[in-house]
């Protein structure tokens, strides 16, 4: 092995190393010790999905990424609460209707609480960064996931953004 | 037994079980039918004590009547992210100095969504009134309960209220 090859051996070791360290949650009082648990990288993936589709104004991957496909999807955001994946997708598309009030989607994990053997609790901030004309916008959001069993991914049954 | 003493049973019996209907979920848009699960008693009689005790301006028995005692409890508010039983207390303290601050506090449950057999989620609107010189106050809450084997009873452990 050439030393060019090694150091981008190195360089690409510690890259992927950096990006497993968890974010630091230096915004919340309290200690976090019993929060250490690694968030299934399923989830982190379609989460990378989604907000890559969020930017490219792709509300409906966005969705199809990791919303489950259920009548009693359940979302609770600034407008109150909504019941079911379409009707979910339609409010997203009436708050959202261009590329510039989509803007650019950043989450940012911060804990993931299994709830049993089949659900989890997943806790973080987003932030909006939008063009002129639209205010940048953040706050936080507890998803509830479900492991499917038979596809053997993981599904939001129930998102709380505020 | 006497015609009164019918009488009375007969009212107490349409009394119970009219306490017993489920709450109008009128306000949701999509279908309700796979949110008929009920509600287990234990928690509907905490929140009922909740209530009590934030309108009479008590905010340790509100919170040690349902709250997790504990460091990883949870709290997702207007404030952002806390964590630990002590630190939401506080805040709370904090939030609302006096009883004309706190006002009387209604609780409306919508749904109730099982998550394994230890943990539950409790989705519903609040309702503060408060008197002159404070502003009504209202939204939503997703409540997540678990059900703590050894006491036999169910505790919030991550509460987001928007």
């Amino acid at each position: 092995m050439q030393r060019n090859t090694w150091t981008t051996a190195i360089l690409l070791w510690f890259g992927l190393w950096g990006c497993s360290i968890p974010q630091n949650p230096s915004t919340i009082d309290g200690p976090v010790s019993m929060f250490t648990q690694t968030i299934p990288q399923d989830i982190q993936d379609k989460m990378s999905v989604q907000e890559l589709a969020w930017s490219n104004g792709d509300v409906e991957t966005f969705m199809s990424a990791a919303y489950a496909p259920s009548d009693s999807l359940l979302f609770i955001g600034s407008r109150g609460l909504t019941l079911g994946f379409e009707k979910v997708l339609s409010n997203y598309r009436d708050n959202y209707p261009t590329g510039d009030a989509m803007g650019e989607l950043t989450f940012k994990n911060m804990f993931w609480k299994p709830l049993g053997s089949e659900h989890g609790l997943l806790v973080g901030s987003w932030h909006l960064m939008r063009g002129e004309g639209f205010e940048d916008l953040e706050g936080h959001y507890s998803l509830i996931w479900q492991f499917i069993e038979a596809d053997g991914e993981w599904q939001i049954v129930a998102d709380h953004s505020s």
